[in-house]
Formats: C-alpha cells, structure tokens, sequence
C-alpha cells in the first residue's frame, strides 16, 4: 500500500491529466478523479500567485460537489525571462515555443491546493524548478512535435516523454516538472492524514 | 520516430534492466536487449574508475558477439561520504541504506560505453547527479520497502517508484538517477549516427 491511506479520508483529485493521475498514485492508494472547468487565466504577471490562485479555484470547484473528503488542484506554467508559456495552439507555436526554450534555462511552477470537507480547511503551496535545455536542432523539434504532439503541455513539451533529450539538467523537484510537486504535496498532505 | 533511427546501423543494449530498455526507448525505435554476466566488482575507492570500467566490461562482452552495430553498456552506483552502496541483499540491509541515506545528499554516477562494429571504436563517459533526501521516518522506511521491494536496486531505491516522495530534490540529470543519462547518451550517439 502506499503511504497515505485513502480508506480513513477519500481523496479526489481535481485533474483529468493522465501524468498527474499517475503521480497521485505513488502516494495514495485510490481516489477518484474530476475534471474541473476551470478558466486557466488570470490578470496577473506573477507566476507564484498566478498557479497559487488558478490551483485554488480548481480544488474550490470539485470541492464544491463533495460533503467529505480531501481535494486537491493543480495548476503548472513555464516562465523565462518573464515570458509565460501556456499550452500551444498549434503546430507553429510549439515550434517557436521550443525555440525559445532551447539553449536557455526556464522555471517551471506549479501551485497546488488541498480542500479539506466537511469545514473547508485549506492548504496551499507552490514548488519550482529551473530547467536547463541544451542547444537544440531545428530538425529535433519538429521531430519531437510530430512524435510526441505536445499541445497539452505547457511550454510544448514532456518531460517524460522523447523530449527527454532536450533537458542538460534540472535544479530542484523532477515530478514538478510532470506536474505534481509530489514531495511537498505528500508533506503537506500529511497533517491532513495525521502522518 | 524517436531521434535515432536504428535502421541506419544496429543498436543492443548490453543490460536488462527495465528501466535501462523504457529509457533508451526514448531515443531509439528498435534496439536487441543482451544480457551480460559481467561481475559488478572493481579493486577501486574512486566511482568514476568504477562505472566506467564496468560499463566498458558489459559492452565489450556483448560486443564480442556482434560484428556489426552498436552496442551500449552502463552501470550505475549511489555513493554518500565515500560509501559505495550496491544492491541491498536483504530486507535488513535495505533498511540500514535507507536508514543511512535519509536526511543527507548523495551521488549517482552512471558511467556508459558505446561501442561501434565493425572497428570497435569505443566511446566512454560518465554522468554524476546530486539526490537529496528529506529526513525519512522507519514507518515510511518499512512501507516503502514492502511495496517497492527494491532489492534489484543500487541504494536500495528507485526513483521513479513510491520513493519519488523521499526526494527534496535533485541537481543534475533525472534520468541519470533511474540509470541511464540520456541526453548525454544521446550527445554521444549522435557522432555515430552522424547527427
């Protein structure tokens, strides 16, 4: 079993992404999952209070629809140079995206936000980390966006997928990276588990 | 198609392990997976010698059956404070690892070999990531290795099972820690595929 038990609280998570799914569940045996339609924009130029708040009205959303148990939201961007990258429309985007990003190092941040019902106990916090892309070819990116169709991620790519390649390094939480903080997420899970 | 197209020259891997075979996937459509029967052991203090020699080894081995392709050998250890840590023998000495590595930094190397046949060309390298661990409670310890049974594992982890959640955070390459640094791997590829 993993470390939290979701028989003493039942969890849902407010995400249909199949890389947060699949991270969710390295901590918690079972919950259930919803998509939550939640508008992903907000007049602000601060990554921090941006996926903080968007991350908030995801879980407030799903939380909503249930008396008991613990939700959780998420919301991840990719910032350089003060530029953010969402997701991209189209092929184009993707390509001038990956061309922004290559030889450069970018922040990937991610807010989450944990609801706790009955009482709406909430917890939220942001985690990030610096990625560094080596030096890419045109032919590489526009081999990696007919292979891995990277329009559902933010800033064009994933980094669990052949995208892999484009990374030198990265300074601080990898599953930041795929979209769950899962260290900090788990520790702040915690109090909530009695853990 | 992924970066590499293996139908230019042959590739095998000289190793079997799972995580090695879903990461060099990554960068190559099609590759033969080759056991070797190396023995892991070197009359050295010094990781780098270490995995570089052995990775050489396991290449040389198998590349002794081809003559023709590429062949690519690896070996990764986890050190901390000059301790070399292999793979735990029981349940006992995976817990002492643990127990060790909890609330400390320590090092991955992978050291990696190619080799190219006809000729034998040879190309080695290695590549070394910081992995820090957050203090970890014997509950979590003993969890952990019940579910994960980590015994076919150097440090008695993997950090792409439910141990994710015992990582504050890295510096360095990711994949390199599951075993296999691939952007390096694949930097190294690309003179031989002419890339």
């Amino acid at each position: 079993m993993p470390l939290i038990d979701s028989s003493i609280k039942p969890v849902v998570l407010a995400s249909q992404s199949p890389r947060r799914i699949e991270l969710l569940k390295k901590i918690i045996d079972q919950f259930e999952v919803q998509v939550s339609h939640v508008e992903e924009t907000l007049d602000t130029d601060d990554p921090v209070t941006f996926v903080r708040e968007i991350s908030r009205r995801k879980a407030a959303e799903i939380a909503a629809l249930f008396d008991h148990g613990i939700i959780i939201g998420a919301d991840s961007i990719v910032v350089s140079n003060s530029r953010i990258l969402g997701k991209p429309r189209n092929r184009d985007e993707a390509i001038e995206m990956l061309t922004f990003l290559s030889d450069r190092t970018h922040q990937v941040y991610t807010g989450f936000t944990i609801i706790e019902n009955p009482g709406g106990k909430i917890h939220t916090d942001i985690e990030v980390t610096d990625v560094v892309f080596r030096k890419l070819k045109p032919w590489e990116i526009e081999r990696y966006i007919d292979v891995a169709q990277p329009f559902d991620k933010a800033g064009s790519y994933g980094i669990q997928d052949e995208s892999a390649v484009f990374v030198e390094k990265i300074d601080g939480c990898f599953y930041n990276v795929m979209g769950l903080p899962l260290t900090k997420l788990y520790n702040s899970l915690k109090p909530f588990f009695k853990l």
